[in-house]
């Protein structure tokens, strides 16, 4: 009879145990975790301290509603297991495992054919004084969130600073908000929220769109210490601009894979943290499994290391585990990295990589904005939804899509799209042909994920030229920024009208149908920033005017749709 | 300065036209249409007749309002259009065409450099006597739309009838009965809705959906004559079984390719309709391309030629001819056949090939159904999504894949992910591993579709072993049809209390964390049909029994959720 023993309760590791026992019912499987609760959808804890889910149980409850506890899995699933029970070494040459029971210290020794590690991840602490004090919280386990939530229903919280813009840090700030209406603030280190994700300008977008909400968000701050009272409670988080108030800290500040017992048992070990497994999760022990998030993961798209802690990638990978135990030579390839997230009426996506990531991976990277329709233009409940494509412009490969919509699924649908095709090394012209589904109640004849592959198309055959839009913003603000441009709005005359009064000689309006008969109207010797809504009349603009000798011209890309939703409502429309 | 001249002036007629003159400003390029409304959103029309659109103007404006008609494309595109122009002959060897007014009758010829043919496609009329009443409708043109819609405001319509239950009759009868509340009937020939798209018994929830939504639907049913009044008004619809009363007839029996002109000209048309194409989409005359509707497709998935008359496509091969046009080698290789409609509070989507295609184009197809959530299931908004995978069992290409979901972009989400990887002969193990974004609000940490292929896996490997979902129903309703089935319910008691009682010793109730300590209770010779709430469960129990010995099981796919989406509210809960 097969003995696998696997390490971690959560995720991977029950879904390797439920599924190695399917195919091997003969096999005597062992599930060791050192906590009481197990096998919790941890991604769900925000959603618990939101109030969208009453009971932590719901966590941990299967589909048809019942609690996946010990006794779940040791009846309805035919294993053993061993909670609050702590691996405390693997003994690789005589194959076992030595545990020790949390409660009573006392030890035994487990036998194994195959061990499979699903030890997870812990959440970082930042190395900065007062992170002792009571009320600061992380959200690595379940009980952590049950106290959050206890806390705040005590009603003594009224001021919560969370640690971290990643897409943690967000949903926790929304679910405290939206729930509890405590005054809410986001602090992160780097310039932009969700880094290494999602760019400027979405990732600003949501940062309005939080703001909106009554959600201070500061990024480019550095946290570098917490004040507490004189009981030891948290009251302060000193950041390097300011002093924030708080009875609640959040710290969500990423995590790091717990490879220790790995690397105790001389298992290889990423330098960089996580145990290196090869496309069929085998640790460097052929007869040691790894999953999760205490792995290091190969990225599709880079072709490098990275890695990856998503919930969704821990059970997909139990399942290619599973059926290498049982013989089933199942791989696990790599990742493409897709992530979606929830903030408030929004949700915001991507998968492959950001431009800033692909820059710096070393790849001859462009990106494209555009802000299409989510459906067709001419139902009432269309909404516009930017789409960031990122490409290789050499090999001409997508490397990453990102989108910001209304919350729903409109985003996800593109993303899911892209995440197959990008994983598969698919085209710029892959993407303008991708069959996307169309119907008017759920997208446009072309659909904005095909359209945005076009202007990737065009940008990429130097067809269209696009401006900064930083640049933009800076030069509206103060035209010295750069005294040679000029912004030609080539908007209906009613809607351009504010803005041209407002900057008088900098802003032109020649409305879009006009321009073949009126481009003598344009100044020489300026760079024309060509403007409308959503950058598409602007780009045929643009063209007509390369064709006619007027060659020094950008668009704004994304159009004044950006700009709305940039925040710049100071904008006069 | 080249000249194109291009017949036709909706969808992929506009869309190669402005292309192309972007591309080649200096081009001369000429769009004909014998109609005088041009270049409108066709697939609008149901959502016009059903009142979400306000104005047929909005189904041929841009998304900034402005309205697509000949001085539109003259101003603003730079094109000569001619309409209400009809090309009444090509000349290929003297390279031009001649065309009429058909307002005055003047011919004029027109000569070109390269031709495109996007001529579209025109409604079948069925070949039964009546069909020249008054009151009956093809959905063919934007006229016949506004026709209709007139017809309906002016209150003297109180029946209608739609002939066809694929997407446009379906999309026409919700519009009709959703804003007007006129009495509406579908009558489809074939034994099931969007026959050929879906199928059964995804297609049967659809129908129980437009039931429960005062559609009568009759499938399976042949129209044999329309009836008229005196006057040659419509007064009713004769089918093989009933006598229909109806004032207003929409016939939505299909569309054939127009391609009459191209044959004329000596051009490749294939013997079942439709221009034939390379995949640059020249005809056998390379001067001369053609696209839309009007054409012949290569089908990605059977390998075979097809027919897709969808928007979307003419849109993207409109993009490619532009392309060609102008020395860019683009091509188009086919389609996956990509389809998506809202149907009431549902909506229905499918891409690749449905499984009774799959087995009439010659695989060794199989298929699977699930009834996995949406989204994260302790979310009080997430609903069961019942998904179709059908696959090669052979090559384990997936082959196809069909959705039923609530009204959003849910299905959407999984199609779109689906249709990519299809095109590219993705695996079931592509599918597995396919990384869907996951966040708790938009879908579970093992996706739906990834789910769905995790069962097509274990179907294909033998594990997994499905009864027919008709041939239950049938034993429901009467235990003779298999008196060696019993039905072993693996649900709570409490559960299955009520069917157990009904059906009695038809039905033993054996909760599934009991199975492995009761499941020696289990009748012997007896094939056991195992059931549960939506399937999962039952196989985790088919595995088990297997494993000791219990070996002739069969799994009710999909569990009871099936049924109950089939409309089989009779049965007890």
């Amino acid at each position: 009879m097969k003995k696998i023993v696997i390490i971690g309760g959560v995720a991977a590791g029950p879904k390797t145990a439920c599924h190695a026992k399917r195919l091997m019912p003969e096999a005597e499987i062992t599930l060791i975790d050192q906590d009481d609760l197990i096998s919790y959808g941890g991604c769900g804890i925000p959603y618990f301290i939101g109030g969208e889910v009453n009971d932590e149980k719901a966590l941990r409850s299967t589909s048809f509603h019942m609690v996946r506890d010990e006794y779940f899995f040791e009846e309805a699933k035919g294993l053993i297991v061993k909670i609050k029970t702590r691996v405390i070494e693997i003994n690789r040459k005589e194959k076992f495992v030595t545990v020790e029971s949390v409660t009573d210290q006392t030890r035994e020794k487990i036998p194994y054919d195959n061990l499979v590690i699903a030890t997870g991840s812990q959440s970082n602490i930042l190395p900065i004084p007062g992170t002792d004090l009571k009320g600061i919280f992380t959200i690595g386990s379940l009980h952590s969130a049950i106290d959050v939530h206890k806390q705040l229903a005590e009603g003594n919280i009224e001021k919560v600073v969370v640690i971290g813009g990643g897409a943690i840090g967000i949903e926790m700030a929304e679910g405290i908000e939206d729930m509890w209406g405590m005054e809410t603030t986001i602090v992160e280190y780097l310039p932009q929220l969700l880094p290494n994700f999602i760019d400027w300008p979405l990732a600003e977008m949501l940062k309005q769109h939080l703001i909106e909400n009554n959600v201070k968000v500061f990024t480019g701050e550095a946290v570098t210490s917490l004040e507490g009272t004189e009981e030891g409670n948290v009251k302060a988080v000193i950041t390097s601009q300011r002093k924030l108030e708080a009875d609640m800290v959040i710290m969500a500040v990423g995590v790091r894979p717990r490879d220790q017992l790995a690397k105790a048992a001389g298992l290889l070990v990423s330098p960089r943290g996580g145990i290196v497994v090869n496309n069929r999760l085998q640790t460097s022990d052929p007869d040691i499994y790894a999953a999760g998030d205490c792995i290091e993961s190969h990225n599709l798209v880079s072709g490098k290391k990275s890695y990856a802690p998503l919930g969704s990638l821990a059970n997909r990978q139990g399942r290619v585990v599973g059926d290498n135990l049982a013989g089933i030579p199942s791989t696990f390839n790599g990742i493409t990295g897709s992530f979606i997230m929830k903030a408030f009426d929004t949700c915001i996506g991507s998968t492959g990589l950001s431009y800033d990531t692909a820059i710096k991976e070393g790849f001859n990277a462009e990106k494209v904005i555009t802000t299409q329709s989510d459906r067709a233009h001419f139902l009432p409940n269309q909404a516009q939804m930017p789409l960031i494509m990122v490409f290789d412009k050499t090999s001409r490969k997508v490397l990453g899509l990102q989108g910001f919509g209304p919350m729903g699924d409109g985003v996800l649908a593109r993303i899911n799209a892209a995440a197959g095709m990008i994983a598969k090394s698919a085209t710029i012209e892959d993407f303008s042909n991708l069959e996307m589904a169309y119907a008017p109640p759920f997208s446009t004849a072309v659909d904005a994920l095909n359209a945005t592959a076009n202007v990737a198309d065009n940008l990429s055959r130097g067809r269209f030229k696009q401006a900064s839009i930083k640049a933009f913003i800076k030069w509206l603000e103060d035209p010295k920024t750069n005294p040679d441009w000029i912004a030609v709005d080539t908007r209906a005359e009613n809607d351009s009208k504010s803005l041209a009064n407002h900057f008088s000689e900098r802003w032109l309006s020649i409305p879009y149908p006009e321009i073949r008969k009126r481009y003598q109207e344009l100044p020489k010797n300026k760079q024309l920033i060509i403007i409308c809504g959503a950058g598409t009349r602007s780009y045929e603009v643009q063209i007509f005017l390369d064709s006619v000798g007027i060659k020094d011209t950008l668009v704004l890309p994304g159009g004044l749709i950006v700009l709305r939703r940039l925040g710049l409502v100071d904008l006069p429309e």
